[in-house]
């Protein structure tokens, strides 16, 4: 295809982050701006008897202070599960817990003021673990819900009849598996700016990857109209979920901004990064599995238990999203899951890059390769042997349009040899296999409406600029150059020609956010409704001026028109303002109502799945326990490439995540105190530990997606622990059912495996 | 009518001026920011022989430094009178003239700078008078043009049969007036900011009127792609037709960005914006009448002379704009002028309020009291016997809708009790009575095109936001106001309901400029172009929801709905979303194509007229010849009245600077040298010089207008002047052909006639 599509191409926006001009809220000053920084609770679970700010607002450059009780409003994305508020109210939930926010003159005089602030508790007998959660005689945290109870949200599922199948299994596999809980580490943290305008609306800066339905909860919490309140999105150094939701920043800033009637902002410091947190669900799952004696899958029974912290966050879409994707990319009849969401008192998780799917994932893989061993065959095999096929359904009732999981599985088996050299690497290396599937967008929005999930306004001028006007957040994955390139290929110019104006309550029109993989797909394809009226009045314009078909009119780099009679594209961009007015248009993109059996009972399904297959090649030191990933080749279908940069970029950013979680990563607690909430301790893999990354990206060019297009961002980080896991049973012969493989723990195993051979 | 029109409202703007919230560009600071300044001319008409930078350039602190040949490029809004440079370029042809632009770490360093650029010139003999521009001995001050001539432009337009009407008329009247030149004096002076961006592109903060026309001539000069630069207007203190330019602030600023690398600031000092000028064209004016025995005007003859300064600005408009209001409001059959403008060594004149139709104004209406005091007519009687109707045409092809004049004089006539008072207030004291029509912007713009004029792009956001996009330019007037309240009207919703993006030429669509009062009649019919389809939308949703016809829904603060079902404003644009997709829809205007059979020489007329009547009382002190203006009645048809508080703002804002020019205002010279460029010495006057000013709003409800509107800002300022001068009639007898009456030239033209009579 010509045009800005498929190539290697830079960022649209590149330029201003490499040269430091992109502005994140953490570089804006506004007049009279006050900074603002919270008291947080050393405290797991109690009881606020008393709060003193009087200590703190005597201190010289306090402006002034806000505690719960004035924001008792309780609001949360989910709309099941409001159960949140900016400031402790009434009760601490988790060591970390903001208690009250206070505005000065300097971070420093703001942080002096919080230790001054006298606050008395009254300690509540905590819940730690799973067990504690699902135990009635504990604690309920949220003591205030309607109904109170450690479990947010049970989960149940069962497609086919799974008993018979299980039954009837040639071969049954059944593990445990404990998947831990990780954090984002974004390296921009959590930060808000507010400011009150002189007509009393508030103007809210915010780092946010969900504009609109931070807009949403912000409004809520302060008891504003949403129009009244407008949310920008600057420059915001990546989210990977993590800042999906409102946040303290947000609420405090905006709340403060309007009683004191000055600017305020709030940044993080890096400690309060992982209290924010909102990551990745330490999960424990029993799989069991039936296989037939060729090896296909006759049936999956699995049961996950979700820790969960101490507020909702989207937990209940984690619920869903444990089970829902379980059966890609394969083929079975009989499917069973349950899960469980539980409150501890501990920092809330909540969305993290694979969100759900990456710890059910990891157990479903090891047990394919441990069916494979027993079944004598290889991990291509049985992996090949139960792939679903394009324009299907699977027994859970996700519809299956594009796949290209057959082509991925190939293109990284081919390249790391892995027909020839797994099993034959020699003692302490290996080869693990794994494949995955996930979503590009949810069908649904989290609060019930039918309005468009995104939605794109174009502008030609007659100067020849095109802007577009999209709510999505870019967060430096690429969305703005999406965009761009997707407009720009419609009308012959280069994505620079395109100004992307983003994620702006009020100049942008909504997007539902840069969650759960859906941007490329449902914001591409709203901006090719927006752009293609456009092109059409165009063609039309040049084609009367050469009176000629409208279909005979294209667009490319040397104008508009035919092949033998052109005009320049601004020549063109007026022969259609003077024919059809204003080259304005909005598009927006639905999703389809995709009718299923099981559409009842399916909160997750996309319009489309990706799908990734990855083998990770490890050496294990047996003296330290020290496992290296030395190489992972990952194949993706993305449905298309639209910018092969962005794609290698995000394919290589979650395998770099997916090592992070396999092999270091791990949010910890001791009593509920994070152990380690500083980049020195907790532990993402640097250049060193990064693996060599080999990417092949697979199109198999959705009939939905946008030009073909589906995601990169999000599924190819599923496959890589359980690959990793894989290959190093491959190199020692240990089924390593519990993440990080820190060298303690390998040599551990290693030592239970000699002792048993002993 | 129900809802935010026609009554006393607050400009949705105003608390942002009033708090100091809003940003002129001399508020902007960006990081690495350049002040630069100007280096002038002392030289009225020179050749530049040699320029040094050298000593400037070694001064620490300067950063750089550009001079005429490195923009070379003549530009002009005025596609045909393409004569300026932002800087000098080989001569100059004016004190005060640009000549070298100096980039420095502060104002400071960048004039100590300028100061020390050593220049050589050699001196020409300069033009100074409207004689010597008409001399072809003098040198041509624009010997570079392709047809060198100190003549810009000459016009001549003859319609009826003149010269037999004049032979036959009952009365002629002849004299000449001269009408003194005077600037505008914003509040703000010039300035703009510009900043390479790291793609390339250039945006620039410009203090103008016109955007889209500074827009395209800053690429112009640059050499620049127009989709490349990207302008913004923002708060502007002013411009009165003094900001319609592009001006060596903003072409100085970009270039200087992008040779520099780092962002340019130039605010003008209040001196040089006497030297900026643009301001009325100082016109010498020959006329002469033909009545009927019964007052009806048989004929006019009428030549004009204006004498224009050194660039051409928009003098080819001046020219025509001299003689193309001439007829109104009057209806008679022959009617010829004649005008020539022309280039002198001064500061360029161009476009002041009621721009080229000031002056003509003048000498028709203190010949109308002339030839009435000759047939012993009342100047009412005089007037009314002449007055056009609705529904007409001009003998020279302007076409007339909606016409107020009659009721005008009626309600100035009744409230000053001019029948009984004039010529009975004893000495020294006197009543003035004068007529005026002006333009609601011009049918053509000024480069050639068939695009709309305006256009105007609106989303209304979930959240029940309105956001409308306008290229319009607010330069205090009140356009953002009239536009929130357009849309707001038609939507039930408050003005500050609707958040106006306006004049960023990467946001907004286009609007040509602030100019020939334009604006509301054009943008207006735009916004409503815009947001009626998107009404009828939400309309159509609310209607499917209940049931019932579209039609029989209405839009109030108590939301959609008909009289017994109704829905909140939000809900109903969900309802709306949910049926339509993304609410955003763009409108344009266009003004009609008025068939005429004079069409081809008229490049003046407008698709609708305002028009204005106002008395003035007046005391003449015969002791020191000082004027006072006692008192202004003024009832002006500005069609329908949007918000009374802006209409009457605007109105006394005319009669104010009518006062000015007619009482103390003049910018004149002494060998070129502007005499007084300070506020000190150029007397605008203060509030003691400022009449009471009575205002009487009368809306004749134009077909085309938006809701009825037309114009309130420029053409209530035409008949202030002759109603001052013919005031001073009554009071003296003296008949003043010369503004501004100052107390020299009365006291003169007293002892005049006091010597007359000895």
């Amino acid at each position: 295809m010509k045009g800005p599509i498929g190539a290697y191409a830079p960022k649209i926006d590149g330029r201003e982050k490499i040269t430091g001009r992109a502005r994140f809220v953490a570089d804006m000053k506004l007049p009279r701006m006050a900074h603002a920084k919270f008291l947080r609770s050393p405290h797991a679970h109690a009881r606020i008897k008393s709060i003193n700010l009087a200590p703190a607002l005597a201190i010289p450059g306090v402006y002034g202070a806000c505690i719960g009780e004035e924001l008792p409003r309780r609001y949360g994305v989910i709309p099941v599960a409001q159960d949140e508020t900016a400031l402790a109210l009434g009760k601490v939930r988790y060591i970390g817990e903001p208690i009250v926010c206070i505005a000065a003159v300097d971070e420093d005089t703001a942080r002096r003021a919080c230790n001054a602030v006298e606050v008395e508790y009254e300690a509540l007998e905590p819940v730690f673990t799973i067990e504690d959660a699902l135990n009635p005689a504990k604690p309920v945290i949220h003591d205030e819900a309607r109904k109170p109870s450690n479990v947010l949200r049970r989960v149940f599922q069962d497609y086919g009849k799974v008993d018979d199948a299980l039954a009837g299994a040639h071969l049954l596999v059944e593990s445990t598996y404990e998947y831990p809980g990780s954090t984002h580490v974004p390296l921009e943290s959590h930060a808000a700016l507010a400011r009150l305008e002189p007509d009393g609306k508030l103007t809210l800066w915010s780092s946010t990857q969900n504009p609109h339905y931070v807009h949403r909860d912000v409004a809520k919490a302060l008891g504003m109209r949403d129009a009244d309140i407008r949310l920008i999105k600057p420059a915001v150094g990546a989210g990977y979920g993590g800042k999906c939701d409102p946040f303290c920043t947000d609420i405090c800033a905006a709340y403060l901004a309007k009683k004191l009637g000055r600017p305020v902002r709030i940044v993080l410091e890096r400690e309060e990064v992982f209290y924010a947190h909102r990551g990745r669900h330490p999960t424990r799952m029993w799989l069991k599995m039936g296989f037939s004696a060729e090896g296909a899958i006759t049936a999956i029974d699995f049961k996950a238990w979700a820790e969960g912290g101490a507020y909702a966050s989207y937990g209940v879409v984690t619920s869903y999203y444990l089970g829902v994707f379980m059966t890609l990319p394969y083929k079975l009849e009989n499917y069973r899951f349950e899960s469980h969401r539980l409150y501890t008192n501990k920092p809330p998780c909540g969305p993290k890059r694979g969100h759900g799917a990456i710890q059910p994932r990891f157990a479903l893989e090891m047990h394919l390769d441990k069916a494979a061993a027993k079944l004598g065959l290889s991990p291509v095999e049985i992996r090949q042997r139960n792939l679903i096929e394009a324009n299907s359904e699977t027994c859970n009732g996700l519809r299956i349009t594009s796949v290209g999981i057959k082509e991925c599985i190939e293109r990284v088996v081919e390249a790391s040899g892995f027909r020839t050299r797994h099993g034959k690497l020699g003692p302490n290396r290996g080869l693990g296999l794994a494949a995955s599937a996930y979503m590009c967008g949810a069908l649904h929005p989290v609060y019930q409406n039918e309005m468009p999930h995104s939605a794109v306004q174009i502008k030609i001028d007659r100067s020849g600029e095109v802007t577009l006007f999209s709510g999505t957040a870019d967060i430096g994955q690429g969305s703005n150059h999406m965009l761009a390139a997707l407009a720009a290929n419609e009308l012959g110019l280069r994505p620079e020609d395109v100004r992307v104006i983003e994620a702006d309550t009020s100049l942008t029109p909504v997007d539902l956010g840069s969650y759960s993989s859906r941007v490329t797909f449902m914001a591409g394809n709203a901006c090719l409704a927006a752009v293609r009226p456009l092109r059409d009045k165009i063609a039309a314009a040049v084609a009367t001026k050469f009176a000629t078909e409208t279909s005979s009119i294209d667009f490319g780099p040397d104008g508009v028109g035919t092949d033998t009679s052109r005009v320049s594209w601004v020549d063109a961009v007026w022969l259609a303002e003077e024919k059809f007015g204003p080259l304005i248009q909005g598009g927006g993109y639905t999703p389809p109502k995709i009718g299923s059996r099981f559409r009842r009972q399916s909160v997750g399904p996309s319009p489309a799945y990706s799908f990734t297959a990855q083998v990770a090649e490890v050496t294990v030191d047996p003296e330290t326990g020290v496992v290296t990933v030395d190489k992972v080749w990952v194949a993706h279908d993305c449905g298309k490439v639209l910018n092969l940069a962005i794609v290698e970029g995000q394919i290589e950013g979650c395998v770099y995540m997916g090592v992070g979680e396999a092999m270091s990563e791990e949010q910890s607690y001791q009593q509920g105190r994070v152990r380690a909430p500083s980049l020195l301790e907790y532990k993402i893999p640097t250049v060193h530990e990064c693996p060599e990354i080999v990417v092949f990206p697979v199109e198999s060019n959705d009939p939905e997606g946008p030009l073909g297009a589906k995601e990169a961002g999000e599924g190819p980080q599923l496959s890589t622990a359980p690959a990793i896991a894989n290959a190093i049973h491959d190199a020692t012969g240990l089924w390593m059912e519990q993440p990080p493989f820190t060298p303690e723990r390998v040599l551990k195993a290693l030592e239970r495996k000699q002792r048993g051979r002993a």
